[in-house]
This record gives C-alpha cells, structure tokens and sequence, in this order.
C-alpha cells in the first residue's frame, strides 16, 4: 500500500455524538423545566438521520447541509418528547449540539501522529462548519475539510468518496478511508479507495458498536494510536 | 469589529510565488541543459495567469482547477524560452513547481497565533491539493481550504468570497480577508467582508509590491506578526 491521503468518518468514529447530543440538550432543556431521558433523545434525532440524507441521495430533494437536515429532524422529534414552544434561537442553539461533540480519548495523539505522514481529511456526511466546529473544539489539525458539502451528496454515495480524491489529485487506491463503520468501508472499497476499521463497540452504549469489522478491510484497529502504529506513522 | 474567521490570499501575500518557481524550474530544466533568466520564466508564466482565470470568470470556459490552467499556460510559455521536447512527466512536475512555494518568513508564527483567536482558511484561487501543499510544506494549519475550487470560479467574482462566508455560516461582515493587493481587498469589501493589508513591498522583487493600502481598508499591517498584534491575537 501507498497510502498519501487517510479520509476519515467523524460521527461514531471520531467524536461521541451520543453522549454529546444528550448532554447539550440536557443542559438547553432541562434549565426550562422539561425532563426526560437525555439519550433516548439523542438516539431519536439520530435516527432521523438515514432518511433525512435519504431524500438526497434518492435525487428526490436537492443538497443542503447537514446542520440544515439536523435542524428540520430536531422540529419533528421535538413533540415527541413534549417539547414545544422553543424559540427558535434557542433552537438553533440546540442544533448546534452537533458543533459541540467530544472525541473519543485517542483521536487527537492519533491525528497529530497520523498527519505527520499523511495527509488527513473528514470525509463525513457533516458539512464544512460542522467540520471546523468539532476539529477546532478537539485539536484535530485537518489539511481540508472534504465530504459530503464538496460532494453535495451524502455517503455512502459514490460520489463523495470519488470527489474527495478528486479533491487532492490522488487516486483512490493511494486514499484510505477510516470508519468504525464496515457499510462506510465497502462503500469506499467499491469506489478503489484502501479501507481502515477502528474499532468503537461502545459507540451507541456498551456493546452496541462495530467491535471489529464484519467485512474484510486493509486495516483493522482498535484506536487511532494502534492505526498509526499500524501505518508506520 | 466581531471578526471570527480570517481568509487569507495566498500567491504574493503568504508565499513567494517569483523566487520559488524560478528555484523550480532551474532546478528542472538546467540539468536538461537549459540556461536562461530563471525569474523571467517565473514572471512570464505568471503573467498568463489572469488572462487564463479571465476566461472562466467571463464564463467562456468553464470552471477548471488552477493546476490545469498553470499546465496550459506553461505549454504556452516554455517554447519563448527556447524549450521544446519536454516530457509530460516533466512538464507535469514542473508545473508542480506551485506546490512547493515557501513563505514569507513570518507567515508559519503569524498563522499559528492568529488560529488561537481565529478561523484560518486560505481564500485563494489556487486549488485545494495546491494549498493543501503549500500547508503541509510551510506548516500552516488551515481550519479548511476554501477559495475558488468550492467556489467553482475565480477571485475577484464576488462568489468567491460570499461561497467562503457561507461555508462557515457567517454573514460577510464576521470575516476579514487579507491580501497584500488592494484589489484583491476591495472585490472582498464589495461583498461586505471585512479587510486586512499585509504589506509585501518587494513581492516580485524589490520594490514592485504594495507598500501600503491603496484604498481605505479595516487594518493594515507590515507582516502577520503585526496583523495579530493588531488583532489581540
């Protein structure tokens, strides 16, 4: 392998967004009187996500942002927990609840070991903002933001796998994508793109994620640190 | 002034565009028995540079990455200085010479600062592998690479600078955009951003750059250094 490029999935993979999401809605609602459980919320906003990005991808709607999908989501679960009558600045502030995700303990020492032999990007379903949001909250040093805004289509399409590698003049077999997520990996593969697993089995909650992956893959860790060890960096 | 995100020129105001392609192209050509004046082979291909932009901004051709336009008009150039016969390998590195342009030397400490209190992107016409080099060469950290390659068209059409602002969901007038060229500032302006001059007097050599602002801008500085003093970063 000569890899130049490793893209990287950020939700799941890189960043906590459950634990996140929970926590910052937690800290905007419960101040106004409501209570309720913090992560089934977390868990009901993410699942509006696939269909959400499905509309795109199928051609039926046009590409927005991801901050804009999360937003329209947030009003239809809203209710379901009885929420009503937000502003809609305190609203918006809500769906900035993505801009404020952790990482997991290792990606920040295992970016910074990364980059120093690789060029390092997201390629994540989150637009630019979002991107820039998350890195500069964790100390992650990007060299640019790709994905699904430079593609203006969602993963696992093709196309945002293809127009990051486009993006650097590389061909995808000199790319790598990274993912906790083997659906994310056999998209990149099909595409020539060399494929990294990162183990995150408790991403939605103990024993909930990919503790290793369920197809073959050029790579499989358990963290960014045994990645970098791995590629030699 | 509430600036959260600083948009940098790049060929003139953060690199030495004349003396490293000069560099580049000796140390190409003359061991291919080439001799001639090396820095009028790097003003020469620079100046086919607007021209080639100005058919994409006037939408007669569209938009292609600035790497390509520097490939065709180093064809256009080298036969003035008596090359012929050169491979398409070695035209395609030499054409790389753009990619391996050293800064100013206070870009790398200035950019480090100004990234603790900022947002840092380059907004240059230079695409985004071109950036992405300079960077990874000059040890500057981008938050991301914006500029015409997500813009799909060229500075000074206002969509550069407006496509730069949107991507970071920020009205114009939270971002300042720094260019040691006036024009470059004042196409900015036109479109509500806000403006910083960093003087390169001797850009193309001695004497031939600005010295100072030529129309009123929001700061001005003599270097990087002195911009984050300026700006309490």
């Amino acid at each position: 392998m000569a890899i130049q490029a490793l893209f990287f999935d950020v939700f799941g993979t890189l960043v906590d967004f459950r634990t996140g999401v929970a926590r910052e809605a937690e800290r905007i609602l419960k101040p106004l009187g409501f209570a309720f459980d913090w992560l089934a919320f977390a868990d009901a906003w993410r699942n509006e996500y696939q269909p959400a990005m499905e509309d795109v991808r199928a051609g039926r709607a046009p590409f927005c942002k991801l901050d804009v999908l999360h937003r329209r989501n947030l009003t239809r679960i809203l209710p379901r927990f009885g929420v009503s009558g937000l502003s809609d600045q305190l609203t918006d502030d809500l769906n900035l609840a993505w801009h404020r995700l952790d990482a997991w303990p290792d990606v920040a020492a295992g970016l910074s070991r990364l980059g120093r032999r690789f060029i390092l990007a997201p390629v994540s379903n989150g637009n630019i903002s979002l991107m820039v949001a998350l890195a500069r909250r964790n100390g992650f040093c990007w060299d640019t933001v790709l994905g699904a805004e430079i593609a203006r289509d969602y993963k696992r399409k093709p196309g945002v796998y293809l127009a990051a590698c486009s993006a650097l003049d590389l061909p995808p077999s000199d790319c790598m994508m990274v993912a906790a997520h083997t659906d994310d990996l056999a998209a990149a593969a099909q595409c020539g793109l060399r494929t990294g697993h990162v183990a995150r089995p408790d991403e939605r909650g103990p024993g909930t994620g990919e503790a290793a992956p369920k197809a073959p893959v050029d790579l499989a860790a358990a963290s960014l640190i045994e990645l970098a060890d791995k590629l030699g960096a």
